[in-house]
């Protein structure tokens, strides 16, 4: 698998742009794109040569790759981003996300910020000791539907760990609502779960802001629980990215929502921002099921979430969204067993039958 | 100006997708949306009357708009949400973000919802007292470039100040970078204003996560100044949220970075979303500047934002992003008194007339 590469000068990143326009008009517009990413006022009335230098974004190359897009290469200052994962997202595509002809296709970060913002703290091989898993594929299913008192989702749970999965997580909408509040719904699940007496780890969902999350973790330690689900592009790249320094040791899984259909290319946003940020493991959508991602895009943003990096643990590549029971062959053939396959719904709905499919599901990554 | 209308039963609000789909197709995706941004699960395997009733996403209507574009209108139960803003987002298009052929084009709330979260404490009534300003437009204008020192951007602000000016906002690229800690910055700036001897608010740009923020606005209390920038899209609607419930005597301006390219309708996400969290004013990018809104979409933002809407504030429209002061006429003649004219970069580059012209800028909309 090819390393990504680290940009050498220490004192920039590298954006790269997918740009729709014209051969006539794209050079103009790669300045334009620096300009906007950076001091966005115009150059000719900046005079501090300090600025200029330093600060003002550098078209660095420009490529026609045909079909009218061009990609676009801006070096941006570090120095505009410090330390700051929600500043890092608008150094990089604050304003420009508001043009409908141009994706953030791919960053190339220097060794100084994959120091600051340090990766998962577990990544691949730390989620495969926690489920006691050797090199093969993992198993996660999730636990639905809202609206169910914590009971009724604690039922659920404690058959899928009775049938040995390797995670079960929270649906991503099951949050602190009144018929189910995260303090009283965790516990709960959390002792339904460890009274199957198998390694499953439960990953309860953060909902609000960083107060609310921190709140919510400390349920989380209580019940004796090792890792947690959020949504970054939800709960903001800041919250995410303090919450993962101050618990290096759980783990987390990071949810898609708020994702969008792709401005930001996927396997940029799965594969590097948020592995960059500390996800130990990344939900994203496969193909074939409900949403819209090419086998391409998938293969791509799993082989960049696992790619060496500079010493960056891999992210486990988790393919989701109306996955069945009937394609874990074939997943596991297109991915291999550097994954974890979650399957949700189709594992919900073997009703009395769950703790044998469950058991079928985690045998079919066992061999 | 047509009034925004809250929707009847206090248990559901409605959710408006504009989708690209086929005829034969419509009805099967309309269920398929409804499902996937409640329960997010095959329906025939809830087995609770309750969840069905209660939780479950309802089709309510489907209208065909032409040109394969269909009006999808789904009900979803406020007690999904709870009065969490980032579940909001969540419930509203968290997963339905990542399928390219649906916009979130409106939202209609029940007045529970709007209770909840209350809308702008200040709105335009509040931000004109706050500038002395009578039923006229008011003006705006940034401090740039970011890589100045704060004695740099102070001297800017000072001169604009001396010009007039109402509002002086902090570019929302300026952060908490080591060239102009908030900390540091903050303070120097607010003083250069106050010299000034004018009414001018000073806007500084909050960063980072909650905490962080939270410090920083007791930077900004500290300074006498009455008010902050914050980028929703980047610090998270529930961090967004928590800061102007504990914050109601300042005012709030929302700025579009990470807005992206109208996945959620413009009119949606400033004159209602943002507006409802409490920002009160909206910076949006105008039609005919560096950006593509057209004036059709312009026009609909700022009558959303300013529509009466069951006692919530109106909140402040504030076209920018390459506004000219050669535009301010027609500006004004386009939206009339109720808006906020932003110019930045066109200010800028005046230089040592920089005085002259903001108070050049200021006379356009006293007349």
């Amino acid at each position: 698998m090819e390393a990504i590469s680290a940009v050498p000068q220490a004192s920039r990143l590298t954006a790269i742009y997918r740009v729709t326009d014209t051969a006539a008009n794209i050079a103009a517009r790669a300045k334009a794109i620096a300009v906007e990413q950076s001091v966005e006022m115009p150059v000719a009335a900046i005079t501090d040569a300090k600025i200029l230098d330093d600060i003002v974004g550098r078209v660095e190359h420009v490529a026609d790759l045909g079909n009218g897009t061009f990609e676009v290469r801006i070096g941006l200052a570090v120095a505009t981003i410090g330390q700051d994962a929600g500043q890092l997202l608008n150094m990089l595509f604050g304003n420009t996300s508001l043009h409908p002809d141009v994706v953030l296709h791919d960053v190339e970060f220097p060794i100084e910020l994959l120091t600051v913002f340090g990766g998962p703290r577990h990544g691949l091989a730390g989620l495969r000791a926690m489920a006691g898993a050797g090199a093969r594929a993992l198993t996660c299913s999730a636990l639905k539907p809202q609206g169910l008192p914590p009971a009724g989702l604690a039922s659920i749970a404690g058959q899928m760990a009775e049938g040995g999965l390797d995670f079960i997580k929270d649906d991503h909408g099951i949050a602190n609502q009144t018929y189910s509040p995260f303090a009283a719904r965790v516990p709960v699940i959390a002792e339904a779960v460890a009274k199957a007496g198998t390694r499953t780890v439960y990953l309860p969902s953060l909902s609000g802001h960083l107060e609310q999350m921190r709140a919510q973790i400390g349920v989380v330690r209580s019940a004796g629980l090792k890792g947690v689900l959020i949504a970054p592009m939800i709960a903001g790249f800041a919250t995410f990215q303090q919450l993962v320094g101050d618990n290096p040791d759980l783990a987390f899984m990071a949810h898609p929502a708020m994702a969008g259909s792709g401005q930001i290319a996927p396997s940029l946003l799965f594969g590097k921002l948020l592995r960059l940020l500390g996800a130990d493991a990344v939900v994203f959508t496969n193909y074939g099921g409900r949403f819209g991602y090419t086998p391409t895009i998938c293969r791509d943003l799993a082989e960049t979430a696992l790619a060496p990096w500079n010493g960056i643990k891999p992210s486990v590549p988790v393919p989701a969204g109306g996955m069945t029971m009937a394609r874990i062959p074939e997943m596991l053939q297109f991915y291999g067993p550097e994954v974890m396959l979650l399957i949700g719904g189709d594992l919900l709905s073997a009703g009395a039958r769950m703790t044998g499919e469950a058991a079928k599901f985690q045998q079919a990554v066992m061999n």
